[in-house]
């Protein structure tokens, strides 16, 4: 059976990807893929998504450089959310952090919890 | 500032949460939060839920046991996903595994991962 049987897509066609850095542990973001992109991922061994916002495909990091490398695609229960496994290039977030969850809760208000690696606009000019 | 105003609910007035064991660094699962299942996440020191598919508010280990006390509440860099450190008891899939994800594409199939730590029927029997 095909694990694309397992999966459930939203009305949109889409699945969140939950992106784990495997050396680490760290959960470094969270993004949509639909089929197409799950396709690519496994053909190319970097990861591919779909953006809402933009409405556009886009692999990880083909702007900053900071790409992912896929070492595992597993899916939950349910089929409706995957959890990747990746060596990370880099920082993962576009504001430059390792993670996109670099805030936490605190009383009410929140923290930032880990240095910020690179300033988002020298990421971005790496390519441009 | 409260860290509400930094967060996005989707049309549903829902926002993703990624639960991982802080002890293992395993993600266990992902589900889905209002705005006031976050608040009594907060209040309770236990992870609150919103059951898209039964509509209904629930407590994870309401009825298994299996509650997550809650260590962290991180959010991402646009806001729009959760992601919750826990202590997990027992097995967080109700399908008797420690995590959800135990299940991995395999050469256009899958494989299971790990082992399953209980039968669903004597998770579910515990407290009925």
């Amino acid at each position: 059976m095909s694990f694309y049987d397992k999966l459930k897509f939203d009305a949109q066609g889409l699945i969140p990807a939950i992106i784990q850095e495997q050396k680490t542990g760290r959960v470094v973001m969270m993004a949509w893929m639909n089929r197409a992109s799950i396709a690519d991922t496994i053909k190319t061994g970097k990861t591919h998504f779909w953006s809402r916002s933009r409405q556009k495909y886009w692999m990880k990091g083909e702007e900053s450089g900071n790409t992912q490398t896929v070492k595992d695609i597993a899916f939950d229960c349910d089929g409706d959310v995957l959890l990747i496994q990746v060596e990370q290039v880099g920082a993962a977030c576009h504001e430059g952090y390792q993670s996109c969850f670099f805030r936490s809760v605190e009383n009410g208000g929140f923290k930032i919890t880990e240095p910020q690696l690179q300033k988002p606009e020298e990421i971005y000019k790496k390519k441009k």
